[in-house]
């Protein structure tokens, strides 16, 4: 078999204890002794992230982000050196590196910092000694040298990064989970796993909380050519193939169906009909770093207009108190605000190509009963907001329309 | 007030929890704000390394040390976080450092490994910012950039390093015991605590059993001439100063009785009596990194001789198996080996100009009828051997024959 290098994730549920690492090492060792050069990182085991913030929070809630992470880091360097003892055990040569020693340079954005680049020169010199590398994930040094974590999905970036720094041949994601569905099973029982899907369709179906792949990582990923694969710890099944172009996309109309409950909309009502009005609040709003996600604007009354937004659940008040704080200057009526909202939406390459699927969403909807708040389109990707009791029924009704009909040829 | 630099260094009891905790950080910005400059050396907290051993042994009893060390020092980067983050919650400008962060260089002995130097720089930089700086104890990283621990002892040695490298004025071991007393105070109520005590009773006391000081950190403060203090993280009392010379040396015969359980002695009988024997068993057993203490000789019956020495009991086995496999080359009868025996010792710099002071250890033995197996003297300590069983009540009569009589002059 032709060698390959080959980058593995393994997240925090897939090395919670001492019997999961157990297996992660055999998945590892696996690869390797199937002649690969194999490179895996690591998150932290299951709640030690979430338990080493609750002591923090017990000695001071408004501690330094910098000695957050100087904190937080240590969850994958005790998840790294167990697993690389468990591959010893296994007698496979293999060693733990932190994400300082695996060269991961980031800016200085503590918790969330970006990755600058990667020196993966100490990474190649243990792959040249034969060794498996066993990498902490979702951190890194700046340029102080001083400890930074990456923030959600840092985990699935580093391995990404790693992927890229090295040109592996494969990255593989693996998760609860054992591929990408066209619904969330766990909601439509007859969700199908997708054996391949575009970059885009990723970033889509991630943004739109399918929460399988971070967009982060998806986007690195896209960036530098990575081929990702998506699959079970747990299960040895082949997973879903994430790459630029995939071979059967004429045949589907759409990959996937998902939902995202952790949103709100903010709508200001009697704007005043002037340019520029949009510019000054989704600014204003971006240097509060409120991330907006669908903005829809429609004509009022007269002479005024109101502009609808959606931003994630934790930004609401924020928003809404930088919006009330400049009600001088932008001019409003009132505010209205709702979190009992849900984001479904599908997405699909092929949708392009394939006039009337957003159609076929709203009738679905319609047929179901389900009233439809706001709509947003995009080239491979329809979203419509809808009652947060509406959500999950509005997730298999549309699921039902566009796979059932194509009796399993979809 | 003269503005000093002062390192402080604080055990795993005294950072056991969130309160112990906020209590090290109110020391700490206390001798801050009174204008000193504070170099912390924190050690993991409470049960943390022994959680971690647990964990690794689930996994691997047979774990490399490299990866012990990568797992154990996230003991201390923990502690050392929690207590800047509760520095932080006082208003003092903090910042804490992991041993590569703060320069520590070692050889390459994981889990044992020796401080080579530390490159204090990053330290100076962040004094001259005016911050309090908590580092790892007990961890630095080799040639390659691979971190390793520095076993027993390891953060009183961390803590001294420090010292020596940045010229303080002092260096405070704060502990669970309020200094050094002239006998353990759980085993003698009467037993007193010493103001001063010079390096080389320290170390005597520290070898001996003592527990308050590992040798390593007393024997670098003695060659870097650092002031040492221990005391209490708890009472707030003065503590007892370690350093070259001590004021009313001449006051006292003794400054410590203490005792040492973990011993073990083996005695090899029926030796030839010809030269280099003793070279040939010594050399062996330090080839076999077995620490050897007391030695005694003695001649035997016609043309043979004896050879007695102790070891530590964990080392008693090995030694007995490196002096059987080695019969033909040693020749011997026999070896009687015995591990209910313990090490009872008296210390002090004055007893040199003080003739007398072992006679009165033996007769204080002789009359609570406590048989002795061995004795051996340096020039500042009488060390004798005794059943395990009486080493209890050799403490107390030893103690109640040097102090009581001095109607607490001593």
């Amino acid at each position: 078999m032709r060698m390959a290098l080959i980058v593995q994730k393994f997240g925090g549920s897939s090395v919670a204890d001492a019997e999961r690492i157990r297996n992660v090492a055999r998945i590892i060792t696996g690869t390797y002794w199937a002649g690969n050069d194999v490179v895996a990182v690591l998150s932290a085991q299951g709640d030690t992230t979430d338990d080493l913030i609750e002591k923090a929070a017990e000695i001071n809630p408004h501690a330094s982000k910098r000695e957050m992470d100087m904190l937080l880091s240590t969850g994958e360097q005790v998840s790294c050196a167990l697993c690389a003892m468990a591959i010893e055990a296994l007698d496979c040569p293999v060693v733990s590196l932190t994400g300082w020693q695996a060269g991961f340079r980031t800016n200085s954005g503590y918790g969330n910092a970006r990755i600058k680049r990667v020196k993966a020169d100490r990474i190649r010199t243990e792959l040249d000694k034969k060794r498996i590398v066993i990498v902490t994930g979702f951190q890194g040094i700046n340029k102080y040298e001083d400890i930074t974590t990456l923030g959600r999905g840092g985990s699935d970036t580093s391995a990404v990064a790693i992927a890229a720094a090295l040109h592996a041949d494969l990255c593989q994601i693996y998760t609860d989970v054992d591929g990408v569905y066209t619904a969330d099973p766990r909601l439509v029982p007859n969700a199908r796993k997708l054996d391949e899907i575009t970059y885009d369709e990723m970033l889509e179906l991630a943004s739109l909380g399918a929460q399988v792949l971070h967009n982060r990582s998806v986007e690195m990923a896209k960036r530098y050519n990575v081929n990702l694969e998506v699959l079970s710890s747990f299960s040895g099944k082949p997973g879903t193939k994430v790459k630029e172009v995939v071979k059967n996309m004429e045949k589907s109309y759409i990959s996937g169906v998902a939902k995202d409950k952790n949103i709100a909309r903010l709508a200001l009502v009697g704007l005043e009909n002037s340019p520029g009005i949009a510019y000054k609040i989704f600014s204003l709003l971006a240097k509060n770093n409120v991330n907006v996600d669908i903005i829809l604007q429609s004509i009022g009354r007269s002479d005024t207009k109101d502009i609808s937004f959606t931003v994630a659940k934790s930004d609401m008040d924020l928003a809404r108190k930088v919006l009330e704080e400049n009600r001088d200057s932008i001019r409003f009526d009132r505010i209205d605000v709702s979190d009992n909202i849900a984001k479904v939406s599908i997405v699909g390459a092929g949708m392009v190509n394939n006039p009337g699927v957003a159609a076929r969403m709203f009738e679905a909807l319609f047929n179901a009963g389900i009233n439809i708040n706001m709509i947003s389109t995009s080239e491979i990707k329809v979203s419509v907001l809808v009652h947060i009791d509406d959500a999950d029924r509005a997730v298999r009704v549309i699921h039902d329309r566009f796979y059932d009909e194509l009796t399993g040829e979809q």
